[in-house]
């Protein structure tokens, strides 16, 4: 028979808003597994590679910004989650991490599938908590109590991962035909979560420092699709004059006149034509900025005062002049300052900013029309995000993928796609599960276009039984890390090829052959360009299909670096480690 | 240009010891790269997927007894090396992890690729240090004692894996041309590890003990092929009347008349049957023991005391009842008590084990002289193992591989062949990756016996640019993690095929292409059988080959588990849940 407690913890899962499970197969994580597939509320994937299934998790928990519940067996099996669950806890993603333990007296053992699993998440996730095994009525409400508490923890800004630990001890499986009863009624503790708000002397504070800076500039960091703030910081930036700088991760092309090429134009060396980019306030929000440039430029140039605007928790001092934590949503706070005073210098700085914007967008659009850049990777992802349709969730996997498309940028009208990035851990191990995780979870297009590194190393993420066909990927194989060849430091390098690049030889096909996929290929070594890909694009995009598609644009490593130093020169950037 | 610690610790390494290298790409961990790759003295290779680098590097270690070095960038990729570590850590292999990181002030300024990576691998590691990132005289000190410190301590008994975090600031690359010095007179503290014996005294008292006891037994665990102990036990064994029982993974197969076959006679439920096998003093050594019905015995008939014998450290008390832990290697101890008192009864309770084996060993060949059983996985393993060249590493896949090798046994004569599993952790995750770091580290050839939930896992073990020209590839495809329909429990539940076989339907033909492997199929789900493939295995084994091969042998998961209830029939078997 199943016990209880673990009926239960099915039970408070579904009552705490859990809808989604994915499992991946084992034998002590049995139970769980039974009553979590049987619960009629809780959807369930089955997904054999624990990163990839914790990917997937992730994805999907991203997607509805609501915690999802993994369940793997004990040992090892845990580990393999860490990596995503650490992109969960930088990006504040909830998950709720189940792993069935051994019970604590048979730890170090020499038992199977045995490791020291209390606490073997560290730091990455919000809290460890670890089951009673045994059954007392006591033991009940102990286990009950922190199943609801973790998931409630998840789902508490800066929301975020946690850890259930589950010792089990046999048997594991219910009777032949035995039924589970789910009791809807189990007691749980439910957190009502209040929103932060500033208080009317608190704002005022504000306001009067506010008035004592005359440029300000808002910088935005990784966060969700979200129309209200694209709104109100767009209307804020026009009113105040205030220049709004927009990383692609912000999510905030929607917002009219978003700086989304800083990191284009904060490239060029020249210190004094800096000096009038320069804010005296900085007001920022959200999680991590791509741009190095701008990190570097406003390190530099600090600014008199920086607010970062965040719900809860301790801020990070990105650009190291950080001054003030404001606790409180951004949409509600910049709904507050549009009525503050507007200073009298704010025209000219919001201007300074809006004609660099100006230029480089220019200047882009021209550096693509060039003939010689058309078979390189960097015009391939122009050309998609060009083409993509809205309503769309376009992944970029780390680490050209996202850096090309933030140079490049996502137009204003494109106003329903949302970006998506691993860019809590910057890693590359996750960008496809996560893309799978987004399409399982809603009817969105979902397009990665992701690096043949990314792509293979990650290829797990389709190793299950589950159609994709809202999933398109388009898949940019240089056969190497292309990035170490853009920088001066690895590509002067004897070491070059075999240690950074590390030249890897395959295609994808077969692995389309493998997992069913339609596969599409172009070679930029050869003859095709961008012409073939743009006439290629909208079949592929809006084209009905049972599963998912991928596309496989082949380009030669060194032809993509010198059109990234073509672009370098006529940008006049300068050199990034990383 | 490369800091001179970074260049010291190459330098350490080559002094301590450490002769190879695996290297996952990255930017910050370049300086290390860099040093690595140019010491003359350690070979470095370089394997994207972490996971697979990691278990790779531990092939490696294992095949040589001796210290192997990792390398990887900062961020999740350190999390990916986590199921490797843990296996070393469980499995007594001496692997020193070198992680790139940011210095300590930009860790959660969301910066790119930054983690909490202090401690990052908690109680799987012996210890792990943090390098100081400053570069004065004294943290060059502190910075080369600690690696010193490490790479000792990994090769101190236990053996296992340490991790040296390592932050380092840009610049990250030396100039164009520049070179770099090694100095072989750094200074290293050095190590002399002493053997520990025990004293006339200590020896006298556990004599006096010994003879007390007319029954006993010798349970062998896991543990590297070591003829030394094979000879001594196997004689202490013909001498003192004294059964040794030895499972597959325990390597004791050359030691003569050992009991290969206790897991399978063990089953049968008849507890008056094994009254007579009960022992009165049962001596260990060694790690795990896969042999369920083993474990379930002498936990039930437990002896009036146990003595395990290990070098150092905490013992488990795998069948509870251990009295008495002896900190001296197994092969001097054995060696001592060749001469101690016979006791009356040994030579029927030897009798009583020996005809058990006798017994079984000829009911298992009629088990596999039956037609209708010759289509089976397990008889696949069976004939793989006959087969098996001598001067073989054998590699056994989690988890139905080494149950059904476990249950076949090896015999005395192929005394050079050494078997593998990882059964620290007894996960699925990096078998095919252990077996490559064992075939990259010696001529020896390796035969990899493995399911296909394993080897589709562990995919990316072959996605580097070394060719395996030593590695055989068994995959067992019966398109299902096959153990689940073997045990009742799983194989009743509605669940079965979605959540616990997770039927899969990869085929390995795509992979062996991608990876230029020479690659055969049998087909037992149509008309191929065991006589097919031993007509096919000779060539296999010995014909020469530029790359690995793979021969791919597709059965029916139901067809299986009919043959291996058979099985159980015959012998008796009772259901054992994992």
């Amino acid at each position: 028979m199943i016990l209880p407690s673990i009926v239960a913890i099915a039970q408070i899962c579904a009552s705490l808003g859990i809808r989604r499970a994915v499992i991946s197969p084992g034998s002590r994580s049995a139970p769980l597994t039974i009553a979590l597939v049987r619960h009629p509320d809780i959807q369930t994937y089955t997904v054999s590679d624990e990163r990839s299934a914790a990917f997937i998790g992730l994805g999907m928990a991203r997607q509805h910004q609501s915690p999802v519940a993994l369940v793997c067996t004990s040992g090892s099996a845990a580990y393999n989650y860490a990596p995503a669950i650490a992109e969960a806890y930088f990006q504040q993603i909830p998950l709720v991490v189940f792993t069935a333990d051994r019970p604590p007296e048979w730890i170090d053992q020499l038992d199977g599938q045995t490791i020291r699993q209390q606490g073997i998440y560290g730091k990455h996730v919000k809290a460890g908590y670890e089951l009673p095994v045994g059954q007392t009525e006591m033991d009940f409400w102990y286990a009950t109590r922190q199943v609801a508490e973790a998931i409630n923890l998840s789902q508490t800004a800066p929301y975020g991962p946690v850890h259930v630990n589950v010792p089990i001890r046999e048997p594991f499986y219910p009777e032949k035909n035995e039924e589970i009863n789910f009791d809807p009624a189990v007691k749980v503790v439910r957190t009502v979560p209040g929103s932060l708000a500033l208080s009317a002397v608190q704002l005022q504070q504000l306001q009067t420092e506010w008035n004592g800076y005359e440029r300000k500039l808002i910088v935005a960091g990784q966060q969700p699709l979200h129309s209200e703030l694209s709104e109100v910081v767009g209307s804020l930036s026009q009113q105040q004059q205030i220049p709004v700088v927009a990383d692609i991760i912000s999510n905030l092309h929607p917002a009219s006149a978003a700086i989304k090429h800083a990191d284009n134009f904060l490239s060029a060396g020249d210190d004094e034509a800096f000096t009038a980019l320069r804010p005296d306030l900085l007001i920022t929000f959200g999680l991590s900025v791509i741009s190095k440039n701008l990190k570097i430029f406003l390190r530099k140039n600090r600014p008199q005062a920086h607010w970062h605007i965040q719900p809860s928790g301790t801020a990070a001092d990105t650009f190291q002049s950080l001054t003030r934590v404001l606790h409180t949503e951004p949409a509600s706070f910049f709904q507050q300052t549009k009525s503050w005073e507007v200073s009298s210098r704010a025209a000219g700085f919001y201007q300074a900013w809006a004609t660099k914007e100006q230029q480089i967008t220019k200047k882009l659009q021209t550096f693509f029309e060039q003939p010689e850049v058309s078979a390189s990777e960097f015009q391939a992802v122009f050309e998609v995000l060009k083409q993509l349709p809205d309503q769309t969730n376009v992944h970029l996997a780390n680490s050209m993928a996202v850096r090309y498309a933030n140079l490049i940028g996502l137009p204003g009208h494109q106003s329903q796609i949302e970006v998506w990035a691993n860019r809590g851990t910057s890693g590359i191990d996750g960008s496809s599960s996560t893309a799978v995780g987004a399409a399982l979870a809603s009817d969105r297009l979902n397009v990665l276009i992701t690096g043949d590194l990314a792509f293979f190393y990650d290829r797990n993420a389709f190793w299950h039984n589950y159609s994709l066909p809202n999933l398109r990927i388009v898949l940019l194989n240089n056969h190497a890390g292309g990035i170490f060849r853009m920088i001066d430091g690895p590509r002067q390098q004897p070491e070059l090829e075999e240690y950074f690049e590390t030249k890897q030889s395959l295609k994808a096909k077969n692995t389309a052959r493998d997992f069913g996929m339609e596969y599409h290929q172009l070679d930029f070594t050869r003859t095709d360009t961008a012409d073939k890909l743009n006439a290629l694009l909208p079949g592929f995009f809006h084209g009905s299909s049972d599963h998912a598609k991928l596309l496989e644009i082949v380009t030669d490593s060194e032809a993509n670096a010198s059109v990234f130093r073509q672009f370098k020169n006529m940008i006049g950037k300068q050199e990034t480690e990383d």
